[in-house]
């Protein structure tokens, strides 16, 4: 039940994957970029008349509803059609779930229409799908009031998929195998798009491992170890963003073996 | 009537407001990640479907033309309209005012049908919003043929709001209280997205302090001042805008007490 | 017939020539950016009530359909109307053709019902559009079956325009005067936005020199030779690209003169 994230980022170097995004316009361009420092390949395509053909070509989606219109979404569902029929992993970032109504909605519209393989957010938004009381600021923050293990857990078995609960120690669950992920830095909480991040590196690796759990976690740790060694030369939050698409990019397998804090819960 | 730009950066970082933006779409990065350096919350969302619940859990608003279209104008409208209701601060960037018709007009709707607090822009944009006559090439140019500081003034007292110009000296006035902000580097205009990042900070710091010519010159003189700072170790542009970051970030406030050079007029 | 690409860097900064774009959203910052930092005027615009008033007070045009929509390349095509009426330059990157229907589809609506002077692409995405087979995966990869040189000159032919095959080796023809640009760096290949930056540096170049294809080859050099000077210090390709800006700004005409692999064919 160990998780050898060194072995696939291997894998991911190795067969380069298209991994096609409908992500917010924020943080688009990092989604793309840190998807081709792991040396993959990013897509990023939105009209409704091309996401069936792109996804067709892709061997993952991932989807950020953190600046999302209603045609948008319409985009989305038609990906994740063409994705679902294909097999390959449709990641969900339930970014700023909580914040409106419109938010709720459109990823309860996606889960339920839709075949959702990996549901990532971080604990204010998590528990909001998983239909827990919480209150929510902005996009990331939010206290919340129940046991985050359990939500994760519950809600993996209720929509049987991996749930994803990011945050200092980030949870990885699928209902059945539950991990910790521990790697990171402080610093990632102070840059805009470092969750939006985690949602590509997590399609990145589900792209070539099949257990989604799995590929989850090593995703996570392979970034955020790439984030531990960006920190150590970083003088600030600018620095830090730019050394850490240096730090994804030169990552040696071998540091990741070293450094991974993958744990079974 | 002097401004305490340390204590209202103190006050920033202990609130840590939300601040909502419909801003445009080159810079959105650098303006949300701009609000988070600050220690306070970005959120970016233009769904008319939800814009209003959104700057209803807000602080401060943001607008920003700069990539405008007809149906993100309305998406604005509905924002400021719930802005206004609540009573936050609205910023409005009249990026790129003078070099079309739509710009006019559509600033025009946004100045008339809802209340702004602080109008912003660089001389030659501040000059058409006045209606005096100037010549605008592309959005960060423009011979201005009149006073500016007159022009600053008078646009306040006619709008009963904050005008802000910027430049080499900021103006900032409400029509009675005049600053000229001088701190800032030369290299500030050698990179796309410092304008739209001033309009941020100006929001950042409304949404703690009700004197908006106040809030709008101390968040001008802090991201000014940390451009000072940036620029002793940049090596051109590029480096220089992610250590204008790394310096938001660190920036203490009795360093800010120490440079600021707020002068009232 | 040798290019002079210095001298047209000066020309550059002396005329800082205002640069429209209408391109992709994961990548137009670093479009706009790299303008800048080349000492011209980037503006981003896409409203169909504006497009063709900015195109009248632009230098040049660079569209880019990277994230293309409907609604958008019929924004496009209006800006290109009033672009050729005014006898500008029209840039058209073809990014991602081949991918998808669409993107075919739009390119050659584009070429056919308006004047494009300059096809941009890599050997994939021009070959598709010269209606040669091959194979595409992602946007920035895909096995080339024809001799690309032969390709780019009757494609250049066929068009009567300017055609490059950006690469290791750049090709650059009018499908009379055809020349290969062999600066660069394998970091280029690893970032987001080279590819699209290339295209809006050769918009720039193409604003203040009538010769397309001498445009061409001489801002592919300029911004290639700033490339293997960020690559001398960067760590990876984070710090690469925010080097890539500085080198760009800073970059000398001596240097140019000096270090310029542009060959005749």
């Amino acid at each position: 039940m160990s998780v050898d994230a060194a072995s696939l980022l291997i894998k991911v170097r190795a067969q380069a994957p298209v991994v096609h995004h409908l992500t917010n316009w924020v943080t688009i361009y990092d989604c793309a970029n840190i998807v081709k420092a792991f040396g993959a390949s990013p897509v990023m395509a939105h009209a409704p008349e091309e996401v069936e053909e792109m996804a067709g070509i892709a061997s993952a989606l991932v989807l950020n509803i953190g600046t999302l219109t209603v045609d948008f979404i319409e985009s989305m569902k038609l990906a994740a059609a063409s994705a679902n029929k294909r097999g390959i992993p449709v990641v969900l970032d339930v970014c700023g779930a909580g914040a409106t109504r419109l938010r709720d909605e459109k990823s309860f519209e996606l889960l339920n229409e839709r075949r959702i393989d990996i549901i990532k957010g971080n604990a204010s938004e998590v528990a909001r799908i998983a239909g827990k009381g919480v209150s929510t600021r902005g996009v990331d923050s939010g206290e919340v009031r129940h046991n985050l293990i359990e939500v994760a857990i519950d809600l993996a078995r209720q929509r049987a998929c991996t749930v994803v609960v990011t945050g200092e120690a980030d949870i990885v669950s699928n209902g059945r195998d539950t991990y910790l992920v521990k790697n990171g830095h402080a610093l990632m909480a102070a840059v805009v798009g470092t969750g939006c991040m985690a949602a590509s590196a997590i399609g990145t690796f589900a792209a070539v491992e099949r257990d989604y759990v799995k590929a989850a976690a090593a995703g996570l740790a392979c970034y955020e170890i790439a984030a531990e060694l960006a920190a150590v030369t970083a003088a600030g939050p600018g620095t830090f963003k730019e050394r850490l698409f240096d730090e994804v990019y030169k990552l040696l397998p071998q540091t990741v073996a070293e450094r991974q804090r993958i744990e079974p819960v």
